[in-house]
Parts: structure tokens; sequence; C-alpha cells
């Protein structure tokens, strides 16, 4: 972690004004932090377009656990590449549905074919692979 | 949950040979599960286009836990709608970065509001909603 | 167009370098500059997701034009709405494929339903539907 | 061109509702011609990410054509590779702005290296990159 530094931006005053009412509207306390928020979705996106070094992703799965063989083979998927897998977290929506997210961690190319494996699987309704990062070199 | 019904698609040799190719590399096992993933998949897109009902969602934010205040000011944002939050998962990334994900069920807005509220808390680094769905009438 | 206003923005130094590393990439002269670039997308953005007023969109499309009656189904498709359709631009890809961009301007729904009626004919191939502004109030 | 094949999905019947009742939100006139666009449209994304051979994609810059050499200064980009532009569309939008758009063919770098030169040029207010096809194999 570095030291903080200021630094000017020039802006008309209308588009000034404009950002300021969005940044109300989303909760922002001060122009920097939704400023920096900007900042470190333009570098997560380029840290997935690189697809350098360690990236950390949640796949969300939602699926009906009555779908035979379902579950077991979920499981089996998951522990060939059980390394890029830090945590699973499971709900019950309702009698049949359960919505499962995995926190993933590893290379580009390891979560995604992960990904496509348990989102392709037969009785998984619906999929999601959500691109996030390790916060490393993000302050 | 209805009977199952089999329809019949038209489709040019040459673009079904292509559509059987990207199938094997995301590992589809039959066409009829690939096609009923993409449909599935607009309905999802669909539902959150509308925003009637309930539906579902998944919250992950990677934030600095030493930030001042911080893991009390996420908290408590949190137990004002406690209601939209099925569950949370916790993981320690390294000594400073978490990586929290949040399962929400609730109406669009409700779950959109508490998004835009944690994302912007200073000191979160990135925070992503993943829309997903209930799965209900989703068979 | 109001005056130009200069106003500080904190960040750590790591991140500051890792910004300038990715505003050089994409050949940003300044910081200004990308920071306007980040904040007038949001505000484009939030545009679309309130739906008020004149917007304006690019509407793509690919499609063969041997395909029987889909040339004259599109153009009358268009002239219905022709208020909304600022121009057209055709290129004649191959002997079979022509791609059609039309710039359009007015309501959300407007817009969205034309792109719809024209993507979901038979015969485009591929079609799509860029978000964009009239620039007014963007400065 | 190959020849016409039909082939069968089975699918639940509430399921197939939903997407009969989409599809008429849509103007699709055939279940067939929906998939086939969804199918479509996954070889497209699948295109630019293995972004090998000839792909296609269109620009769309909104600018204010009073900013001091901008016009210049684009023309001058485009210049440089002229071979990648298939053609240009300009609309007045009104006595200020601009929307321009460029139809591109060519190397997947090469039309985003483009992109990010004419986006990133002070003057422009926004500009996008959407991704199409040449419609080759694509029938």
């Amino acid at each position: 972690m570095g030291k903080t530094i200021r630094f000017g931006v020039s802006l008309d005053s209308d588009l000034l004004d404009r950002f300021d009412r969005v940044c109300e509207e989303k909760s922002y306390q001060t122009r920097s932090e939704a400023i920096r928020d900007l900042i470190r979705n333009m570098l997560v996106q380029r840290e997935w377009e690189e697809a350098k070094g360690e990236l950390a992703g949640t796949l969300s799965l939602v699926y009906d656990h009555h779908h035979s063989g379902l579950t077991q083979k979920l499981l089996e998927i998951q522990h060939e590449v059980h390394d890029v897998i830090l945590s699973t977290l499971h709900v019950h929506l309702d009698h049949h549905n359960c919505l499962e997210v995995l926190v993933l961690k590893g290379p580009a190319d390891k979560i995604k074919t992960l990904g496509q494996k348990l989102i392709s699987s037969k009785g998984v309704k619906h999929g999601q692979l959500g691109l996030t990062t390790t916060g490393q070199d993000l302050l």
C-alpha cells in the first residue's frame, strides 16, 4: 500500500452537477469514493481481459436437488478442481430449488472451465460466473 | 411442473455443426440441454427487466477488513433489510482482503438499493450484483 | 455549457500507478480525460435505466439480402416508425451478407420495440442495439 | 450453405409456455426463429472470445465538432487503419453534437485498438464498440 495522493480533475460544471446527483442516488458519500470505484471497476475488467495471475470469481448455480444424480455430479466436478474452490454456500430456496454459490480463486482459464462444466450440467436451471478480484494491488 | 413436450427446430446443417462444436467445448451433453439453457437465460433476463414478484441475486463484495468502521457499517446496512438477505458467506482472501457473498431474495428494487448501498461504502474495493432466479416456473 | 471546474481526487499511489498504466494502454492523454469518460459512461447508462426523454441508439443488423421478402419487410417496419430513424447506412459485406446500421433518436421504449421487431425478422442473422446518447447535457 | 435439418428439443410444458410468451413479446413468428437467434448470438459471442479470422463491428462516437482539432484528429486516426473501416455514417444531432458510426471489418485486435484510440480522444463524449459478425458461416 502506497501513500495517498491527491490530484485534480477538471470537468464542466453541468456535467459535475449530473455526476453529483447520480452519486447521491447511489449512496456515495464523496466524489473521490465514486471515482475510485469507477477506476477499480475498470482495473478489475482489465485483469480479466489480460487473464494473468490469480483472479477471483463467484459462481452461482440454481438447481433442483431432486434431479436424479445431479448433486453427486456437481460434487464430483468440484472435487476434481478443489484447489480453485475456496468455499461454497448452499441455500434451500424452496422444496425443490437450491441456490449454491462457489467462491473461486485461481487462473482465469481454470475458473472459466469449471464454470462451464457446472453450468452445462443437466438439471442446473441457471448458472452465472461473476468476475471479481482478489483485492491485491487494489487499494 | 408440466409434462415434457418435444418440438422440432429447423436449422441449416452448417450452423448446426458450429453449434454442436461450441456445445462440446462448453461440456453440454445434448443439444436439448444447451437450448434449454439459452431459453432459461433469456427468461431470467426478462424477469429482471420486468422486475415483478420475487427475484434472486448474489452480491459479492471485496474489502479490507482493516478499514476503520467498515465491517460494522456493512453489518448495519444489512440488518436494516435483513429480510431480503437469505445468507452470507465470508472468505479471508489474505491478511487484508475479504470476499463476502450475500444471497438475496425479494423485490428487484429492494435488492438493487441494498447492492448500491453496500458497494458504495468506503473501503469496499469491488462490488457486483449477479442477477439470478428463484428457480420457480423455470423447469 | 457551464464553466470548467477543478476538484481533487485522493487515491492510493499504487492504485494510481495501475490506473495510469491502463490509461496509457487505452491511449488517454490525461487522467482527467479518462475520468471524464468513466463519468460520462456512468451517466449514459443511467439515462437508459431511467428511460426518460430523448435517447439515442445505433442498431446493427447482419442479414442475407437473398432471403425472400426480407429487404421489403425490413423497410416496411422502418417506415412505420420513420420518425425515430435519423439515417441508415448499408454495407455489402460479400455476395450474400449485408450489414446495416440505423441511427435512432427518440423515447427508450420506441427504440427498443423497433429493435426487437427488426432483430426478430426471419433472415436477420445478428442484430444488436447499442445504447448511446444525444450528447445533450454531457459536456 | 448446407441443407436444412430438423431436430427435436424436449422441454417442460410450463417452460415452453413462458418461452412462447416472451417470443411473442419480442415479435418472433416461430419458435425455430427465436432459437436460431439464441444460437447465432452464442456463436457471435464465441467468435469474439476466440478472436480468430475476420470479425465485424460497429463503433459509435458522439462528439462536439466545435471541439478544437477534434474532427481532424479523428480523421487522421481513421486513415492510419483505413483498411479496417468499410464505411462511416455521420449524423448532425444538433448544433453541437455529432453521432458518427464506423463499420469495421478485420482482425479483433485491430478493431479494438482503433476503438480505444477514437473513444479516448478528448472531445469524444461517448464511444462504444458493438461486436457483430461478417455473417459468414452463420446461416
